[in-house]
C-alpha cells in the first residue's frame, strides 16, 4: 500500500495577530512545520501547537527563516554563512524544548519562503543551512525541493534528505516550478489538486505545463493554511487520497 | 577546604555591538551566565560563547530575560504569565543547542535585569519563570537572590537553588541590597570588593551598612564584567580567594 | 445642533498581518488613530491609510505606544521618561511624513493600551508622553481618558486636549470605566451602544453601573474595528448618532 | 578658495550599546549621518545627536537603512520597492522631528550599509530610495558614490545630489571602489589619507591604484568614527585640510 505524507505550515502568528488555522490543520496533516519566532511564531504558540501535535501524533518539524518579521521572512537576505548557521541552530533548539516537554521531538527542519527559495540554488547558504541542523541533531531529516542545493548538501552531510511536491503548483518539464507571476502556475481548482495529489502520491510522477510526465520523488506533499478555503482544500486532497486507498501517515 | 563558585554575565553584546570582554571573563569565572537573545546575546555569539567555555571548563547558565534589546532587559514589563512561560523556556532551549554542540549543557538559569528584579517580590511572575524552567528541564538550578520569591518558588517544585552574593554591593541589616541610588550603595575599592569576598566565602556572613555581621548563605559571587576595570576587578577577586586557600570552582 | 467625533485604532497589521479593516472604518469615523509601528503599523501600511484618510476627509492622529510588537504594546513597561518623551515623538515625526505626503498633517495624539492605561495614573510616564508630543509639535492636540493625568499635564503644558468617552463600557459612579474582569463592564447589546452614543453626545451624560447619571466631558467617542462585528457596530452607531440629529464630525 | 563637506556616520549604538564617539565627531565633521533607529540608532540618542550637532552647527542627515539591528544593516535585502520607499521615508520623518525639536532640519540622506552598496546598481532600490525621499521632502539633497543608479536616478528626479569621496580607499582606474578583500583596498597609513583628502579637494582627482590619476567629482568626503583611531584620524584629516588652505564647510 502507498503512503505519502502531508505537510503545512503552522504556528505562523505573532503575539496579538494570528495567520494560520492551527487547530484544523493539525486535524489533516501528518507533519507541522512549526515557525519558530524568526519569521513568525512566538513562544507560546510554539508551545501550544506543540502540544496539539503531540495529542494528535503529528510529527513536529522546525520551520527555520531569515530574521525578519516585518518581510514575514519572505525577503532574500544575504546573511553571512556563520550567522545563518548559528540562527537555524537557535531556532531548532528553541523549538525542541516544547516539542520535548509535550512528549515529542523535533522530527525534521524545513527552510521557510525566501530562505527555502534561496538555498534551491545558492551553495554557501545551503551550507549554513546544514551546518546548523548538524549542530543542533546530526541524524535530523531535511525537509525540501527535489533537486535543490539544500537536499544535495544535506544527504552529502549525512542527513536523511526529505523530497517534497506541490499539488497546486505546475511543473516545468525539468522538474522546477512554474514561477508563480507565468499564467497557470498555480493550480486552483480544488478537484484537479486532489487529482495531482493521488496521482503524485501513486506513481510518483506529476504532468507538466507542456502536457509531459515526470518523475518528482516526493515523500511528502506541501499543503497550504493561511486562509480559510486552503484548510478546506487540505481536507479534500486528504479525504482524496485516502478515498483512493492510499495511507496518509507521516515519512518514515 | 572552602569553596565558591563565581558567576558574571557574558555575551552580551548583539550583532555588531559587543559589550562584556568574554574571552577574559571566562579565565576567571566558573559560570557563565550566557545572554540568550532577548535582551542581548545573537545566535552566533551564543555558540562562540558556549564553545569557549566549554573548552575551559566553565559553567554554561541561561540568563533569561524580557524580551527588550532597546532596553536591554532592563525595564520591568507585565508580562503575563503564560507568556513568560513560555519566554524562559524558548530561551533556554535555544542556548542548550549550543551547549549540546559544544560538549556540555545548560547547567543553571539566572534572570537578567529587570525580570531579575522582578522576581524578587512578584510571586506571579517568579512562579512563571519556575514554570519556564520546569518545561525545559525539571532539573536545572535556578541562580538568584536568597530569601526572593524566585528562590522559594523554585525549591518549592523541586528545583535545586543557588543563593548568590555581591561584594561589590552594601547590604541591609535585613540582608537586601542597599538600593543603587543611595549613598555607599556600591563598594568601589578593589581592596574592601576583595576582602568581602574572601570574608563571604569563608565565614557565609557580610559586614552591613549599619556595621552588624549578617548570613547570607550564598553558594556563588555575582561578578561584573561590562567595562575593563570590572574584568581586572573580578581578576582580583578570584586571585584573592585562592591566596586565602579558597577553592574557586563551579556550585555542586 | 450637537456634534461629536469618533474615533478607532486604524492599520494596526504589520507586515504580513492583518488586524484592523482600515477601508471600511474609514467610512465610519472622523479620526484615525494611526498605528506607528511599535505596536503595530508598518511603514507601508502607514502610508496607505495616510493616503485613504486624506482622501476622505478623516483626520489623521498618531497612535503612540510602547516598543512592544511581542506583545501589541497590551504590557505595562518602566521605560525611563526621557526615553519615552523620545520615542513618542520618533512615532510622531514617523507618521507625519506620510500624513505630509498625503496633503494632510498628524492632527492628534493618542496613546495605546498599556501606555494609555498607564498615563491615567502615573504622573512620570504621562509627563513624558506630554514632553514627547511637545518635542514633535507644541500646538498637537492629545485625546485620552478625562481625569486622567496624561489630559491634566497636556493642558497644563499649553496644549489642546480632547476627552473621549466609551459607549460600550460600563462606567461607575466616579467616572472611571469598570475593570474588563466584572460582570457587565462590556455593553455588548448593539442597540444599547448605539443608545449610548446618542445620549453621550446629546447631553454629555453617561448612565453608571449603579444606574446614576454622571458627567463624562467627552468630545470623542472610541469604537473599535479589530473584528468584522465591531465595524459593523461602530457602522451602526454612525448611522443611529446622524438619524438622531448628531453631526459627526472631527473635533474643533 | 576651494572647500569641502566632512561627513561621518553617528549614533549609531542601540539602547545600552555604544558604537561611535558622537561628541568628538561632532568636532570633526561638517555633515553628520545620523542612524534613524534601522540598522542602528534609538530614539533617545537621536535626539541628544540632534541636540549636539544643532549647537555646533553640525549638518544632519538621515543615514536611511534596510531594517536590520541583527545585522547592522550590512545584509543585503530583497526588500520590494513599496516596502522600500515607506522605510525610507519613515526614517526621515522620524529624524525630522529631533532635528526640527533642535532648531535644525533633516538637510540630506544617505543609504548605510548593504543598502549603499545595492543602490549604485540595483536600479529597482535606488528608485525606491528615491521616491522614499521625494515622498519625504522633494528638495532634499542626497548623498552617495559618484557614478551611482541612486544618483542618477536622484538627479532625475530633481534632487540635488552630492557625491562623495573616500579618502581612505584604493580607487580603480573606473572610479570604482577596490573591493575590501583585495591587498591595498584600504589605505592605513594616515599621512597617505591626509595627503590623498587634501589631493582630492584641492584637485578633484585621486590617484588610482595603477598609478593613474582619475577625476571623482565629490563634494563631500567620508570619514569613519568607529574606533578611537578612526576618530583620531578623521581629526587629522580636517587639521590637515585646513592647514593646506582648504575650507571645511558643509556643502552647499
Amino acid at each position: 500500500m502507498t503512503s505519502i505524507d502531508l505537510n503545512a505550515d503552522l504556528g505562523e502568528g505573532f503575539g496579538h495577530w494570528r495567520l494560520t488555522d492551527d487547530e484544523r490543520l493539525l486535524s489533516v496533516v501528518t507533519s507541522a512545520n512549526v515557525a519558530c519566532g524568526f519569521h513568525a511564531g512566538d513562544a507560546a504558540t510554539m508551545r501550544r501547537v506543540c502540544e496539539l501535535a503531540a495529542e494528535r501524533g503529528v510529527r513536529i518539524g522546525a520551520q527555520v527563516s531569515y530574521r525578519d518579521l516585518a518581510g514575514f521572512g519572505r525577503r532574500a537576505m544575504d546573511v553571512p554563512p556563520a550567522e545563518l548557521t548559528a540562527e537555524v541552530a537557535y531556532q531548532i533548539g528553541a523549538l525542541e524544548v516544547f516539542a520535548r516537554a509535550a512528549g515529542a521531538r523535533v522530527a525534521y527542519v524545513k527552510p521557510h519562503g525566501a530562505l527555502y527559495n534561496r538555498v534551491v540554488r545558492d551553495e554557501e547558504q545551503a551550507g549554513a543551512v546544514v551546518d546548523g541542523v548538524l549542530l543542533a541533531d546530526a541524524a535530523l531529516p531535511v525537509l525540501g525541493l527535489p533537486g535543490s542545493r539544500l537536499l544535495e548538501l544535506a544527504g552529502k552531510a549525512g542527513l536523511p534528505v526529505v523530497p517534497e511536491a506541490f499539488a497546486d503548483r505546475a511543473y516545468t518539464d525539468e522538474g522546477t516550478l512554474v514561477p508563480r507571476r507565468q499564467e497557470g502556475a498555480v493550480v486552483t481548482d480544488p478537484a484537479s489538486v486532489v487529482a495531482r495529489s493521488v496521482d503524485l502520491a501513486r506513481s510518483g510522477e506529476v504532468g507538466t505545463h507542456s502536457g509531459r510526465r515526470i518523475g518528482v520523488r516526493a515523500r511528502s506533499l506541501c499543503l497550504h493554511g493561511d486562509t480559510p478555503g486552503a484548510v478546506d482544500l487540505a481536507r479534500r486532497v486528504r479525504d482524496g487520497l485516502e478515498a483512493a486507498g492510499i495511507r496518509v501517515e507521516a515519512f518514515a
